[in-house]
């Protein structure tokens, strides 16, 4: 059994109270098909697209139920996070709704465009040293200095079921899919598409999708212990980060398999989305679509729901090409 | 008055006409809002999304129309037209979908990806000298060798009938719009669009959208005189044609303005699009997009619809640049 913060199993009731609670903020993100993509898999292939979520990715999903979950006291004391991406926006933007401070822990060589977003949103930003020691360091500094709440992107019971979500509108909305695949980083997303998915659809198959240059998921599962120390190497940096404490039980207990994708393919599968599907969608993502498109796991036939995670991709190499040209 | 080839008036009655002969073979795109530009332009912009239409453009709705308008004498002859862009893969796809062949004339300089693009349709590609004489020189061949029928690109009534159903669809779904703006290149869209939306909704003001560098609508409109021996310096390589003969009359007798876009400002709107609606939308779209983030024309408190045409980008020179990071 998970156990979340108030000490009852976690299951697909919390992401049903998530799914209440975030509605006022969150989008009802739409779904999308591909017929060039249904034609490669001989599949019906449905897209959740959270590219198009609030701060363009999931992550404002979880973020907005953990916050919106804080008693009022808390609340006021504010949220302090570290995160060099998509959390580190979401996590601004549901503070931001809710009125509560946001203190976001950024490498000092994290991205303008980044900090510039995560700003944008009204967060106060701390610059550490990018390492996992300055970031909990500087974490914990100013929980201490404020009294604010320290919210995981990922190892948190609320930011689990928040994620789920995404998945129970899923299936809500297409009848019948025999499949659904999501990509696995910390496998916040992951674990809350499982509570939604055997729980709405017992007979439904759950795959996580990982680089394999940061395949310590599919080694976790493996060994049955937790890899937590390892180098990923991957342009899927939304992936780079090692299962938590809550979502590795969650996940060794209810995925039905890790799939692990090459770099060469994220890169393929997210050119074929963006020049087929006309959506952008960021290499984590991408993630999720190599399998459907390379052959490593049965589609033919069969209903297929994928969790398009997030469309943050950093152009700025894009169109300074293109400025080039004038 | 609009003449089309059959000796009648062009009318919203064509647009119509145009709207049952392609239901069954062209998307009903969807309508996309986007906060961030609401904020923007201080008004309620709604975005007609022709870059999720068969082939990635609007250019499908006007092919498609004028093939299913053939005969079937006619259309077992075939179709020929010259094309580098967007035209020669609607062609290509309208004519399979109606099991007509297609002859398009590409000039040989054209990428292989839109050569690729348009052969997977199954037109048969014949490569020309890339200069206009060029280009009609071997249109002419094809036509007399094989007795297919030329459809231009925009010079047609039932292309141009096509080309306002995107606007039709647009004001249908939208109540109480106050603007509407189109991109004007060879002035299809923005005359479908007039048909449509003048006859529907009479106060509505519509505005085509040029690039400053392409500058020849607005100049003819000017002097009365139709410009055709131009050289365009533009980004937005969908707009580089001069209007034609029944294009012109159709815009000058009812737009309601042309607004000049600067490449820097194409660029930006290009961007800004891509980065918080995460769609894409090639440079000849962001033309109409422009206008409401640089202040040129007054957006405030209105209603405005945007007629996003495409989605064609070659991708390639940012995906090189994404692999060599790997």
């Amino acid at each position: 059994m998970n156990v979340n913060s108030s000490g009852s199993p976690l299951s697909a009731d919390h992401v049903q109270e998530a799914r209440a609670r975030i509605a006022p903020y969150a989008h009802r993100t739409p779904v999308l098909t591909c017929s060039a993509i249904d034609l490669k898999a001989e599949a019906s292939v449905f897209f959740k697209c959270e590219n198009f979520q609030k701060t363009g990715s999931f992550k404002f999903r979880g973020a907005c139920n953990a916050v919106a979950s804080l008693s009022e006291a808390k609340r006021v004391k504010g949220v302090v996070t570290h995160s060099s991406g998509n959390y580190a926006q979401a996590l601004a933007l549901a503070a931001r709704l809710h009125m509560t401070p946001a203190f976001v822990v950024m490498p000092e060589n994290a991205s303008d465009i980044k900090k510039q977003a995560t700003a944008g949103y009204g967060a106060s930003i701390t610059l550490c040293t990018p390492t996992h020691a300055g970031r909990h360091e500087a974490a914990e500094r100013i929980r201490e200095a404020t009294g604010a709440t320290f919210l995981s992107p990922y190892d948190d019971a609320r930011v689990i079921a928040g994620q789920g979500t995404a998945c129970m509108e899923l299936i809500e909305e297409i009848a019948g899919l025999d499949l659904i695949l999501a990509p696995v980083g910390g496998g916040g997303l992951l674990s809350g598409t499982l509570l939604a998915a055997k729980h709405m659809l017992p007979s439904v198959e759950v795959i996580g999708c990982e680089p394999a240059g940061a395949d310590d998921a599919a080694r976790s599962l493996q060994t049955g212990k937790r890899i937590v120390d390892f180098t990923p190497h991957t342009i899927a940096d939304g992936l780079r980060t090692p299962l938590g404490e809550l979502t590795f039980p969650i996940i060794r207990d209810g995925v039905d398999g890790i799939v692990l994708v090459s770099e060469a393919d994220i890169l393929h599968a997210m050119r074929f989305v963006w020049e087929r599907m006309k959506i952008l969608i960021e290499p984590s993502s991408a993630v999720a679509v190599a399998p459907l498109l390379n052959g490593t796991i049965k589609t033919s036939k069969r209903r297929i729901g994928v969790i398009l995670s997030g469309g943050n991709v950093d152009l700025t190499a894009f169109f300074t090409l293109l400025e080039g040209t004038l």
